[in-house]
């Protein structure tokens, strides 16, 4: 650690930093990040990005008197270094260390928890209207990304706060990212503000010319006004802002502290709504990440010289995803892809590469995306729409409404289902299958391994309705892959036949089931093990079976219980009056905390060892 | 019905007629449209505001070749007249007529289904990528009010479709409503288009101006180019869709049919994304409708001659919510309400009354209503954000992410929970009780009338954490009004009891199965009837006592029986191990047709008669 940082624990410490020391300590901010998202993984990029932001923030601004609201919240590890947590931040990530982002919990600093995009213009705002409710005096500032703009709730803020005008400063980390390139209209209007010379001329010239413009006599009032406002254009590069009713400042460099210090204390004398719009590069100041942005935005451990990663990955369920994708668009000319900023997150880079034409990038516009995907069936196409199951909560509404109402053949290929690992609670996809199972016409499947899910992307992409494929991050199985299949929907597969009981499920846990029925069947407990392979529907014959046995059945899924897998089960059997016993094993009704996957998983009962022990325990008292 | 329109039964029969036909076929549809309302109920303003719009459509384009994607589709009456169902529109929303909505299932000529706001754009930009990737030839019209371009998903698309410069038409049907007064930056913004005289003056004026401006010499080349784009936006009063990569044409009078069917045919030869600014009058046509547009927004039947309704509503839940929340926000100054653009839908008018500087209306902003809320509430405001049900679904991610993730007490009033009758499967509230019960820390309660509704809301704005607080659409139970009670969390009610059976269940449906309870005593089947009034947590205690009888239990639930109440019920006995026989009543896995309230809740076996039937045959059987 450096010897400034060294000296810093609080805010108010940087506040007695001379320029030259506040520069020296973004450098020693930056080595200390980097040396921890070598050793703990995390987003790097963009907290190297906004290093020189946050100090400029925490100088100007009396946090946590004043509200700091991190949008997304990848980029607060300068904030969560300077604000009390320095030596903590060594356990960032880890199980009962740091958060990777801002957490009410954790810090009274982190004014809003946070991990999806787009949120922090609402929050800020919402807290503005109870600081003037309450006659209170402090400062509310949201951090907002150009990527996180682009999400519609962000413009829906927007949209209040500048009706309101009530006293709210709003900063656009502008990093031209959002985590791959930007795409959208409004990125390319920032660019513009960015790029054309005319922004960067002073204001003189323009003064001196209106100078000239002879005869304005008292017929020409109206037309001198309306010039007015047209200069006003020439000289507000921020006029979209301005037209919802943000005062806007910038560009300003988001590297240089003096001028954001300079422009930050000016924001703080406006008694309404302003956007300071700063220039930042994802990456700054390790020139591995500044070149490959992208690549750096979120790492695993990896060494500091070369970049490259500790481990090597194995082949993730991701990237059997989106090389299946390509080989099975080869042939069939109306399948479309498309994926909300996450081209590589998804797997989807690979059917972009090889067909551009039929790949969309709609960026952080989850809604969007799946209506998108609608409109496209209506006319033939076939989308595959690719999001992490966190931020596929989003587009709840347009599931339903748009796609699944209309019956219409659109594939989720909902990536990052289940437990999520280090990203913690924010990014755990375990709602997906209770929040999709009640959707009437959707067909729901869940591979166990990388086999079963180019099988069932195969017989979602033949389907001629809705179709939700949710499979988890990280590593595949690790089988041997086999040609494509048609599965007959609604069929389950039994794996394992046995005598004394059945264990039923979907997914990853299936594997650690199966291993765990076959360690008891050497202490004489035998197991019928099934992979259900759809959630919906559901394998009514197969279930009415093992329900007639009378036989102790037990319900396996990396899900919340509550409207999962297993309670389809239950329903099921309630339906056709069968009063079997049922066990339901899943995520328990809370936010599973942050920590590697196999320590999250073995929390809620659902690695190989604790199933086995539970299963044991089950057969025993039944 | 009028002569001309007794001739009309296709859009091509439009192109036929003079322009005075066209005239007098808008009254023509206007009165039809009046008429059929008045007798059916419907949404009369909205519709009646667009005639002239429709028709100027009709006569411009070649439906159904040509794709017009009415957004929310409330406005559609006056299209379904013009094509095809000009009969068939007496029926409608009657059960088995012609839906209030545009439905794809009902014509060719309606591109896409819809009822919630915001998604036309995106399923237009869908259609027009799938028509340039197929080669073929056709335009995409998508029709959006400016209430519905408050709505985040709107503004995701227009900066998708902007980017992406491919041919797509966007009418602005712009009638300074969304369903009450619009509220928005936006709107401002449209206003000030309207409003301001230098919008309204040619361009020749300017033109002389600048030939005035002297000496623009090679070095004031730049400020040349700069005036070019400070001129822009003197003369292009849209710079902010411009900005965002579309053409802006208008303002154009919404009423003047010939002067739409100009831009509309000039809007067809543009090759990139246009948006058409169309000023239009809510309710046009009907007096009482012009001066009340928010009053004849949604309307019962009514007499046409003074626009009274025939039938005197009773007293609702919704005014009983309204009313309870003037009176407990009155010692409680930390109490504020958010509604998404319903004031009066969700009874909040009385609270807007009372209270108006804690009274929020955000727009058509369902998701930065949630959030506005959590900032809110960090900040130790209580807020009662009143959101449909089926609306509620936009904002689901920001109830997990940013209200119970943080635990943040905001209390959700989910009104038109249930089936909602002639609206239709875009409106009924049949999926809450699933989508909220896996939410960890949310607590659910479901009032079976009126006085319990008070008493719940009291609880909901005593209780330190998240409350959905979920009541049907309409006409409450009738029953007496008792003080304000603080209900113990997690505890049932009693309401009858009985020794062969147990029904438990929630809302409305409970009065309906507490006479079928009481019919049966006559026949000798003693039925116990509980009120379990949580949804989440359920009275565990209570369910560990009926579980343990071993007799019949039956669950019942106005929601979709996949992950609703009963599933929650089935959940706690396969967790205590209580293999007890349990059938769950409720709403099948199928999306219920429009019709009366009652018509659909017979559908699903949820009346007084149904259920008494059921309860019989369940208890002779088991």
């Amino acid at each position: 650690m450096g010897p400034i940082l060294e000296r810093i624990s609080l805010p108010e410490d940087i506040k007695k930093l001379k320029p030259g020391e506040l520069i020296a300590l973004a450098r020693e901010l930056r080595e200390y990040i980097i040396t921890v998202a070598s050793q703990n993984g995390g987003h790097l990029a963009p907290s190297l990005g906004v290093v020189e932001l946050t100090l400029a923030l925490h100088f100007v601004f009396e946090a946590p008197r004043d509200k700091i609201i991190w949008d997304v919240g990848h980029q607060a590890y300068a904030h969560k270094i300077l604000t009390g947590r320095k030596k903590q931040f060594k356990t960032l990530r880890t199980f009962g260390g740091l958060s990777g982002f801002p957490k009410r919990d954790e810090s009274p600093y982190d004014a809003f928890g946070v991990g999806h995009s787009s949120t922090s213009i609402s929050a800020a705002l919402g807290m503005a209207l109870a600081r003037d409710l309450k006659g209170e005096q402090f400062e509310v500032v949201a951090v907002i990304g150009d990527g996180a703009l682009t999400g519609g709730m962000a413009f829906e803020a927007l949209n209040h706060a500048g009706h309101l005008k009530k006293k709210l400063i709003v900063v656009v980390n502008d990093n031209e990212m959002s985590i791959a390139q930007n795409v959208g209209a409004l990125s390319a209007y920032l660019s513009r503000i960015r790029t054309d010379p005319k922004y960067s001329r002073g204001k003189d010239e323009l003064e001196a010319l209106i100078k000239k413009i002879p005869h304005i006599g008292p017929t020409m009032v109206k037309i001198g006004e309306r010039l007015k406002d047209s200069f006003k254009y020439l000289l507000v590069p921020g006029m979209l802002f301005e037209e919802l009713g943000f005062t806007y400042l910038g560009p300003i460099d988001g590297h240089n502290i003096k001028e954001m210090i300079e422009v930050f204390s000016r924001a703080k004398t406006f008694t309404e709504p302003v956007v300071v719009h700063v220039i930042t590069k994802k990456g700054k100041g390790y020139h591995l990440a500044e070149e490959n942005p992208d690549g750096f935005h979120g790492v695993g451990k990896f060494y500091i010289s070369t970049g490259e990663p500790v481990e090597v990955p194995r082949v993730s369920f991701t990237e059997i995803f989106g090389k299946a994708l390509v080989e099975l668009a080869q042939d069939r000319p109306e399948v479309v892809a498309i994926t909300a900023a996450m081209p590589t997150g998804t797997g989807l880079n690979y059917f972009a590469q090889k067909y551009p034409e039929r790949f969309y990038d709609v960026g952080i516009a989850e809604q969007h995306a799946v209506t998108l995907a609608a409109g496209m069936a209506c006319e033939g196409l076939k989308p595959v729409v690719a999001i992490y199951s966190t931020f596929l909560q989003r587009s709840f509404d347009q599931i339903i409404h748009d796609v699944c109402l209309q019956n219409l053949p659109v594939v989720f290929a909902i990536d990052r289902a289940g437990i999520v690992g280090e990203d913690g609670p924010t990014h755990h996809g375990i709602f997906d299958l209770s929040y999709l199972r009640m959707i009437p016409n959707l067909t729901i499947m869940v591979p166990r391994n990388e086999d079963m899910l180019r099988k069932m992307l195969f017989t979602a992409i033949n389907h001629p309705g809705p179709v939700a494929l949710r499979y988890p991050r990280g590593a595949a199985v690790g089988v041997e892959l086999t040609p494509y299949e048609q599965l007959p929907v609604g069929t389950a597969e039994v794996l394992k036949e046995g005598s004394d009981g059945v264990v039923i499920g979907v997914g990853r846990p299936l594997n650690y089931a199966l291993k765990a029925a076959q360690k008891l069947e050497n202490e004489g407990i035998s197991l019928t093990v099934i992979d259900a392979r759809f959630v919906k529907p559901l394998d009514y014959k197969l279930l009415e079976e093992i329900g007639s046995l009378h036989k102790p059945i037990i319900t396996v899924e990396e899900n919340v219980v509550a409207g999962g897998f297993g309670s389809a089960v239950n329903e099921y059997f309630a339906f056709k009056g069968i009063g079997t016993k049922v066990v339901n094993l899943g995520i328990a009704d809370e936010f599973p905390p942050h920590g590697k996957v196999e320590e999250i998983l073995n929390l809620y009962g659902l690695t190989e060892e604790k199933l086995y022990l539970k299963f044991r325990e089950i057969l025993s008292k039944l």
